[in-house]
């Protein structure tokens, strides 16, 4: 077998084999496929796509390239949960305590962020002596003991997609369906659990801007997971609007904790119950109105909230940082954004945004940079609400002096116009 | 400026600028655009293909990515040929003493043959003493004086063709229009010749397959000449059926000698007339009719052969291996390959036969492999004659014993029917 062979039937729109696909992970990921054949054959894909089998071999292929999780001790109960990214997401905050508290387990990986704000793990530590590493012997006890962990991706876990993804990055061959869904779900199945439900995100905050790409990318993860054995739901997502208020990760923690006390931003709140339903249908084999039943149960009666103080103290951090709020990494300039105009807000640039939130300090543009864990936004105004010049639309929180730049910005990913705008939904579509 | 928007823009069929082609040529032959982004960039254009602007710069950056000969000495009067490759293609060796003895210039490189058969270079070293090699006043000298001179590549010539080349070739991106057409104009261009005539071969033995691919690529190259100064024309030949009768180095120079006395093939008498007068237009700049009665001339008094003795003996050999073809290299063994079938010969695979010449030890399969310019084959029924089981269809030179498994596979090059077939025109098209 030559990969020449396997770039060029690609490349005709042929169908590949099961074994010319695995082929080509296993030399790519050992180095006997060089990077230039494995750029031309990512070029291919994009142009002609892969079909359903072909996407699950691949996403096989890449989950079996280095370590997996074996999360076998607990039965068919794990069950994880993926966002394809967004602006002021802080679900996986809220989603695993409940979880948890209705007797799901959630034995969680999670990334640090690149680009416009912070991953979970960087928003976890927020929470002072957060724990990312954990020994996978800690990690299992934990996990038995009280249901849920959270820690950082460590291990060799899918090498073949880790170096994919890095020739993609620089090829022109990032938004390409097959590999964007082989890529999620290599990681998801290496990681061990059972069931996954996927927030696939849409909007000008996400990697998929319209409904149609949306689902499409959504009916290819669920199909992938399916054909390999594991449960999965996929739910879409609206983000041309920041979930919730906050962006920046000390106040995104806040505003989680809100959301766990029975409170917390509408939009919020509606996509976490959203997803704990379809975590909880998948975990605990029972049917939406029993869910629903358990997560708010969970959060009525506190169970939600202490699973988190539970959770956070496991990992190295004290449960006071949850109890009180105002002990987190808080910045040391609160400054008003004014709004120069009046008028509806009808669309805000999450992406935008985001970049904003950056540039006070809450994220970071290259690896390992450290972050602010105090910097970032609340929101005083989102999309549909009327503002009148002169009003605050948002407050900047950060320990640099510069923001005039930021608060500018700022201003410019608001769009104004006369009328109230359609209300769109939040939850979009739900794929099975 | 960045390669991956210049890969983005191609692939999302975008009209690439000046710039940018010069930026990814540039960038790429210095080693600084690395092998990686330049294959998936050739995927893209494999796709998408190039416009006529684009397609001319990228020949002329890579043109001028490294040496380039310079024979404005000869004013317009230089010409040069160029085939797209064929079996049994001997062309250069009459055309060059034809369009000399009629008061052309030809000043020209050639290269050894990868693959089926020996270049031209490897067919004018069946010459005893034959020096490929020649300094550069030597090679201008001898123009000079006899009016032709034919050397091997010297010199650091298009060097961005030459490592980009190498990547298409193991990254299924060869057959591209935009691809071909640069790559071979790039190195006529680099070549100096002010007009160039080009033979585009079209059918089982050559690189494209039908009528309108050859048209296309005719158009294409006629067109980039044309945009950066030079007279070009097109000639689209029938290769189907190898030209002429012999395959092979020695075999096919005493052909070629037959043809300079008048004689030989009726095919490759046609396509060399035809050739040489679109040479002798475009050098001389007199019309179709003047152009061909000097052709024949040349022939019929001799010129033309005296002026492949004169050559010869300039670059190191001696006129009696013109003179007395029986002085060549001659194999031990002539097998005579018998028809075990019988009927009118409707279609040869002349690339397999050209594999057939190569088996014997006619060609090479790996760079600067010797090979044996002694060794080939002598055709004795070609497509349209009709054949009794029994007749000798070829005749196999050669110096190895190994030779039953060629016979087998020369007799399966042959395609038998009942009737005769349609006789196809020899040549095809001319594109201006």
């Amino acid at each position: 077998m030559r990969m020449y062979d396997i770039i060029k039937d690609k490349r005709d729109g042929k169908r590949l084999s099961d074994e010319q696909i695995d082929f080509a992970v296993k030399g790519f990921t050992c180095g006997d496929i060089p990077d230039y054949q494995m750029s031309a054959f990512a070029m291919a894909v994009w142009f002609r796509g892969m079909d359903a089998k072909e996407t699950a071999r691949l996403t096989h292929a890449m989950c079996n390239s280095g370590d997996t999780v074996d999360l076998s001790l607990f039965g068919d109960k794990t069950v994880d949960k993926h966002s394809t990214g967004g602006v002021g997401d802080k679900t996986s905050v809220i989603l695993l305590p409940i979880v948890a508290a209705c007797g799901g387990i959630c034995a969680k990986m999670s990334g640090r962020g690149l680009g416009h704000t912070g991953g979970t793990i960087d928003k976890l530590e927020s929470f002072p002596g957060y724990q990312t590493e954990l020994s996978t012997e800690r990690f299992l006890d934990q996990v038995s003991d009280i249901g849920l962990a959270l820690v950082g991706q460590s291990g060799n876990l899918t090498p073949a997609d880790k170096k994919l993804y890095a020739l993609r990055d620089v090829t022109a061959t990032v938004d390409s369906t097959a590999l964007i869904a082989s890529s999620i779900m290599s990681k998801k199945l290496a990681a061990g659990a059972h069931s996954i439900v996927l927030d696939v995100k849409m909007g000008s905050g996400a990697f998929v801007k319209t409904v149609d790409e949306a689902r499409e990318l959504a009916k290819t993860m669920v199909d992938i997971g399916k054909s390999l054995g594991r449960q999965v739901c996929a739910v879409i997502t609206d983000m041309d609007t920041p979930l919730g208020y906050s962006v920046g990760n000390a106040l995104e923690i806040k505003e989680a904790i809100e959301v766990l006390h029975g409170g917390g931003p509408l939009d919020l709140r509606n996509v976490c119950t959203e997803l704990a339903c379809r975590m909880l249908e998948l975990s605990l084999k029972i049917d939406e109105k029993e869910a629903l039943k358990k997560v708010r149960g969970a959060i009525e009666s506190g169970a939600a909230f202490d699973k988190l103080c539970q959770w956070i103290e496991r990992q190295g951090s004290d449960a006071k940082y949850a109890k009180d709020p105002s002990c987190l990494p808080a910045a040391k300039n609160i400054i008003e954004v004014i709004s120069d105009r009046s008028g509806y807000i009808c669309r805000m640039d999450a992406e935008s945004i985001g970049i904003c939130a950056s540039m006070l300090g809450a994220g970071r543009t290259v690896k390992d940079a450290p972050i602010d864990h105090a910097a970032g936004i609340v929101m005083n105004a989102k999309t549909g609400d009327f503002v009148n010049s002169g009003d605050v639309v948002a407050y900047l929180h950060t320990n640099t002096e510069d923001y005039a730049q930021v608060s500018k910005k700022y201003l410019q990913s608001l769009k104004f116009s006369s009328k109230p705008p359609k209300a769109l939904p939040l939850i979009i579509d739900i794929i099975k």
